[in-house]
């Protein structure tokens, strides 16, 4: 049976950056089953359903890097400095940060993701059982990476080792839940030891598990690794064979051109978090050169601890913004790669080649964008929209979502979380955290 | 009589940015008669209204630098680089705008203004007759600045001195129109020669009328007035006496700290365009020097052709981004400065006392938010929400707008402009432009 999704437009992010107007996308067991324009569709049997679209559809957006449940942190701390947020307000709060906080959390957050068009989430975290039941009670599809760190604080987890194989088991645990990846988080190069760093990648290995590390943050993580090993982030961890065929580095703020070949030569993929990297003045990451060495990359969130919304259209947006900056030219990064930086190219970042296009095979992951927005216009040819998508949509704009071909958000509400109701369960449990 | 709005938060951007949950303000002939707590509020007056208001109630939003009948030319050449997108694409399209494609441009802008929470607007462009007749049709306060420059395709409004004669007389002929200030628009002190700029000066001291100008939006834009004149722009424009009581400068990009101390003692006001800054690429401005050394600064989204949307709270956001990525500091810029670059400030940097602030005496010129959306939560103090409004709101949660004590927003639709209608007239136009 087939569920054709016929609409205004149809935006497949194919290799071509085609665009249908109309065009018409066919659901099949939840995934692709065909695309193209209205005019070339097959006709339907008995049984298919036709569904119209108003406006336009996209493939789900992919969040590359996010601790969602922060969300029960959403503002914590406020206009403190950095050092100061992390010790007097952020860690304190985590500390006390059970299964249930996480869980709500990440319930909440991915509420905020899909109403905003987000289908797919990498979050790396604790708790992260917890997490991954949020996430799939609200529908979202998630790469869980258990965060494993020797930081102070963490000996709560255990050992690195204990952190490594709770996340095994987890990955064992939630086998038949097709919504979930279960992958290994190494927090970063400076917060684990040489011997961690070695275990997570051999155990990445052996598993065949995807791997999601933070690197190159801030200026001073990359000097003290500097001092300690006489080697850049990226090359210390080459050195150690960390890098695998399905590693992701977050941030990659702080990168010399030697670094980004390095990433490049190991097929690593960056998520690029320009929100989090302006509001805690980390800085403005070298995406253009990422992209010329052939580096995968997509946008993230990070935490709305440090953002403070789940909004890819806006890291989208602000990507575009910073590396024109960067450059210092307004060529530097376009529409077409605002667009792939939130969807196939931030699947590609993931190593999931199952996500982030209307091709066949592909997931049906779908978002529609209304365009009743008076910022959709003027528009001369359907491709004007695009340049209006990018620089003037919304997250708010965002009206319907499907994953695996289920609707999730109907008429601009999350249909599987109760936002009002957990707004309630949300503020009792920031008020606990806060102690 | 007395209108009373009674909400669940107001926020008066006054000096001492109080917070009232909940208060009240008293509005009386199209001004605020009273602010402060609700306990605070004095007894009603038979006759007078009391209105209930959900959500938080903010002075209207002061739009610094705009070019809002660009609207017609939204998106218009996107991807090509400046000199090609101007040449090839904006010049030749606004050789053919006229006065109906002014007003429609300029009705439209303002609608989408109202809408995300603008309730005044400083607008340079030409035809300035019929951009008054689109914002006063929308209900929108508007500092209108006819043009005045004396570069290639200007000669279609005759010499400068004529624009300089044609503002004048528009002053003088809106003189009974409540919503429009009449000013002086000289381009830049690079489209503009020094027997131009000073008869600009000279009328304005004459005539008492405020002035708006671009300054130092580009690198190259400065080193063109330095080989001339030996000066930078600040320099050259004082060494004329071209700064009076009222003289706003536009982008302000790159300035040197001499530059800054030459626009505060001369009293200028800035607009910081950062949305439009990044987009052209044109640079970071150094909103923290400007403000420390006490240059009244707000924010505007220049035209809508370089932005692409209208949208006062993005800019807001993005100047807290830039001064933190160029200070290399994560407490460069707040909260409070955030609210206050959109509001009072930006009513100084105008010269305008009257706005930007429920304080006895200003305009009525009030936002609801509504506070339905998940990103503002969660609250543990009432202050914590204006973290969450600067850094995770957006205009699409402005639900209603009143100016001078009439409104114009009612639960998110602009009841002055019929924006649906109004779209099909503005892609004929576009289209009519395009040629």
């Amino acid at each position: 049976m087939i569920d054709r999704y016929l609409a205004d437009h149809v935006l497949p992010m194919d290799p071509a950056f085609s665009l249908y107007s109309p065009g018409f996308v066919d659901v099949a067991e939840g995934r692709v089953a065909a695309v193209g324009p209205a005019a070339g569709a097959a006709a339907l049997a008995p049984g298919d359903v036709l569904h119209h679209v108003e406006g336009l559809l996209l493939p789900g957006l992919v969040n590359c890097h996010a601790h969602s449940p922060m969300t029960v942190l959403r503002g914590a701390g406020e206009g403190l400095p950095l050092q100061r947020w992390l010790r007097e307000v952020i860690w304190p709060r985590e500390a006390r940060l059970g299964p249930e906080e996480a869980r709500l959390g990440m319930l909440v957050g991915a509420g905020e993701m899909l109403q905003g068009g987000i289908t797919t989430s990498a979050e790396m975290y604790f708790h992260s059982e917890a997490v991954a039941e949020g996430a799939v009670a609200a529908g979202l599809r998630t790469l869980v990476f258990p965060a494993v760190a020797e930081a102070p604080g963490w000996e709560r987890f255990g050992t690195a080792a204990d952190m490594i194989r709770s996340a095994v088991a987890l990955r064992d645990a939630l086998a038949g839940e097709d919504l979930i990846e279960v992958g290994l988080g190494p927090h970063a190069a400076y917060t684990l030891g040489e011997g961690a760093l070695r275990e997570v990648a051999e155990t990445a290995a052996a598993e065949r598990l995807p791997v999601h590390i933070h690197v190159a943050e801030t200026r001073t993580e990359g000097d003290g690794v500097r001092a300690r090993t006489g080697l850049s982030i990226p090359a210390y961890l080459a050195s150690l064979g960390f890098f695998g065929p399905r590693t992701a580095a977050a941030h990659c703020v702080w990168l010399d051109g030697e670094d980004v070949a390095i990433l490049a030569a190991h097929g690593v993929g960056v998520a690029h978090c320009p929100g989090s990297n302006g509001k805690l003045a980390s800085g403005m990451a070298p995406v253009k050169a990422l992209r010329s060495a052939g580096v995968a990359v997509g946008v993230g969130t990070d935490g709305p601890a440090s953002n403070d919304n789940l909004d890819l259209w806006e890291e989208a947006r602000l990507a575009l913004l910073y590396s024109r900056l960067r450059e210092g030219d307004a060529g530097a990064l376009g529409v077409e790669e605002a667009l792939r930086l939130m969807t196939c190219d931030a699947a590609a970042a993931l190593g999931r080649d199952d996500l982030g296009a209307f091709l066949p095979g592909r997931r049906a992951d779908m978002v529609r964008v209304s365009l009743e927005d008076v910022v959709y216009d003027p528009v001369l040819a359907p491709r004007d929209l695009l340049g209006h998508l990018v620089w003037a949509g919304s997250r708010r704009d965002v009206s319907d979502v499907w994953v695996g071909g289920r609707r999730v958000v109907e008429a601009g509400r999350c249909v599987t979380v109760d936002l009002p109701r957990e707004r309630a369960a949300l503020r009792a449990a920031a008020a606990r955290l806060a102690g």
